[in-house]
């Protein structure tokens, strides 16, 4: 049961603590930062022992065989729907490969604009044993593949044997990753981002974690000797936008898979009427009892609530302040709301729009920006496996008509060496 | 003049110090944590003190009057030239502005990319009364212009008398900036990034600045209820490629227009031969002498060195290892250089392409990445303006034709609840 709100007659304090999201707690900071000192001064001798210490696996070796990937199996139904993830998710990330541009600014100049593959990048796919985040593998080693990455790795923490589940190494291989190291936590961080005998340093690591993972990711991302990160990474959460017409089936459904993800998740649901959050709400309790992840579901739906309100223009304003990861938008009607929507990780449109099928098999990237960075981050995409640069071309003609202006504004701004460069060219073209 | 080595007869080791920037020092983590404290807890009292703490002036308002914005007088010759440099840079931000996709990535699945302007940024310059940046003005305001963006904030440190430069006030005007605070440094990082009564809180900062600046936008950028960042700035570099065919006096003057930045600025030279090197470093004392910011000058050519380097391969290995911010190819034959580069910020090409162009008048972004960053970044360019999100449109074929393997996927991962949203949908279609 989530608690029912009715928006226009709250206080403006109270609709800002509404769309406030639960607080985590970290105290991590400094145990992060001496995780990454050891891996940095130890090197291995550091990666054997605190995967001992904090997965209680003894490794054998840092890397995972060629031969135990290549063995490894997964049924011909799981096979399948592996192989039906890979295809949209290549199609949808191909098609949004940014393509070499070019344009001539003035008479003489002429910029392209290239972009190139990052050379190395380190993927992070947390779990383990138990909960095998193949899809979590997909969204990163896919793109990384298409953009041309020529050197992926991944991190991935191993089971108490020291084991990687086989789901995981299957789709490792299917999705073209040759190189895995059984290691978890901020030691698989610092070892990705500073790298040691055995563990290849990255220029880029990418994919969600715990506060472990999110804290060294950041520590390692402000320093140049490091490397640099995907996104700061959060609780997931949806926002649901529903009319009376909807399912409240579906929506209760599409409530309970975010907040299975973690206690700290959070759902909310707007909605036009009363009558709908509570059928709503009737749902939610009986489908709960069916699910594995009661316990879960029960502190991030205590996170969560049901505001009601009917004005469009407030509830768009709702949608872009909460700048939700997942905004669904089960409506008649929903043609007319993408427009207006500003600050949102993705959005899925329609009543058959399960946001589980955009976490699986749409297509689209699931790494997404939450805790309200949406506002001002982007979910992932072939870009960020990328760098780009312009190429400047400049012919006499080019230097001649646009010469003068530069050493005018050169010399604004008091750099008299930079008027110099430029001089020097038109004095050499005056004869 | 600079020190000249033998590439090729250096110890690996020594190939490495080469490449090695200069190491700034930075102690002023709790200085500027200090200045974000006073900033969120006293707002627009702390702007006041601390600009006159930090810039000496007594401001008798937090924001420049839309009167001086609008009576502020530059030279013709001047507002021709910075005419010229909105152009350009125009041109060129809306040749890159990144136009929505739509995939069909399966039978009944289809996915649209939409981009939108973020909606508040807060740009800065950084200088002061004697050396008005109006170019990084331009490079931050007429992209964020292009892309949209509906709130622009601009912040510069004023002078003594509280007074901003005429020449940013109007260039300012042309590009579109009507809201000017007169702060600057860690200050005004912080009440952006925070907002107070008088500043407006903005979504994402852009612009270059001191160590304090810097280090201001790296911890703002950490704090999910700050603001996001451009990217980690640091001191500029330039690296030359030249053959024999090049003008020294051309190379020499394009290695003084980067040393003038700063004191720990580096520029490199990687040449065929002694004598190109030598002749260079002729050309160095001679125009050297002319130059107003010859301090800075002898100290950054300390920090800088020519490499004899002849072996093709072995230079474009040199270029992608140090990665540098600005790259010149100023030989012969440039076409075939650019396929083979990854990490650099931006390459001009030939003998014209003097940097200085880049700077002022190409219409190329000229915030870059410094340090080695451009391993693993971008310079600024009209996407960092824009946030950008998938919209999934999901009919009932395409949950029937990938519902299925949706559930297979996501009952691997242990997530039932995740598998249950698509497989109540399915149900519904049974009949």
């Amino acid at each position: 049961m989530l608690a029912i709100k009715n928006w226009q007659s709250l206080s403006a304090v109270d609709k800002k603590l509404c769309l406030t999201r639960p607080i985590t707690s970290s105290s991590v900071k400094n145990n992060v930062a001496d995780i990454i000192k050891q891996v940095r001064s130890l090197g291995d001798e550091a990666l054997y022992e605190l995967t001992e210490r904090f997965d209680g696996a003894r490794l054998a070796s840092l890397q995972v065989t060629p031969e135990q990937i290549h063995n490894a199996k997964v049924s011909q139904t799981t096979l399948t729907a592996m192989n039906q993830a890979i295809k949209t998710i290549t199609a949808y990330h191909q098609s949004v490969l940014p393509e070499h541009t070019q344009v001539t600014t003035a008479k003489g100049i002429e910029i392209a604009t290239a972009y190139r593959p990052i050379q190395k990048v380190g993927l992070y796919v947390p779990g383990g044993n138990k909960t095998p985040l193949i899809s979590s593998l997909f969204m990163q080693a896919i793109p990384a593949k298409v953009a041309g990455c020529p050197i992926k790795v991944l991190c991935t923490p191993p089971d108490a044997q020291g084991e990687i589940n086989e789901h995981l190494l299957v789709a490792a291989r299917l999705s073209g990753i040759e190189t895995i190291y059984p290691l978890g936590g901020a030691q698989a961080i610092a070892a990705m981002a500073y790298g040691t005998k055995s563990i290849t340093k990255v220029d880029k690591i990418f994919g969600p974690g715990n506060s472990f993972v999110t804290e060294a990711k950041t520590q390692i991302s402000s320093d140049p000797d490091g490397a640099a990160i995907d996104m700061p990474a959060g609780p997931s959460e949806v926002m649901i936008v529903a009319d009376d017409w909807a399912n409240p089936a579906f929506i209760a459904a599409d409530l309970l898979a975010q907040a299975e993800h973690g206690a700290d998740s959070q759902v909310l649901l707007i909605c036009d009427s009363v009558g709908c959050a509570e059928q709503v709400n009737q749902q939610l309790l009986l489908q709960q009892d069916k699910l594995s992840r009661q316990a879960l579901i029960k502190q991030s739906l205590a996170n969560s609530m049901i505001l009601i309100c009917s004005d469009f223009a407030e509830q768009i304003n709702i949608i872009n302040s909460y700048a939700p990861e997942h905004l669904i938008i089960n409506r008649v009607n929903t043609a007319s709301w993408v427009d207006k929507i500003y600050a949102v990780g993705t959005v899925f449109l329609g009543p058959w729009a399960a946001e589980t099928m955009g976490d699986y098999v749409t297509g689209s990237n699931h790494v997404l920006p939450t805790n309200g960075f949406a506002r001002n981050h982007n979910g992932l995409s072939t870009s960020d496996f990328l760098t780009r640069f312009s190429v400047q071309s400049i012919s006499q003609e080019g230097i001649l008509n646009l010469g003068p202006a530069a050493v005018t504004l050169a010399q604004i701004e008091g750099l008299d060496a930079h008027a110099n460069a430029v001089q020097i060219r038109l004095n050499s073209l005056e004869i």
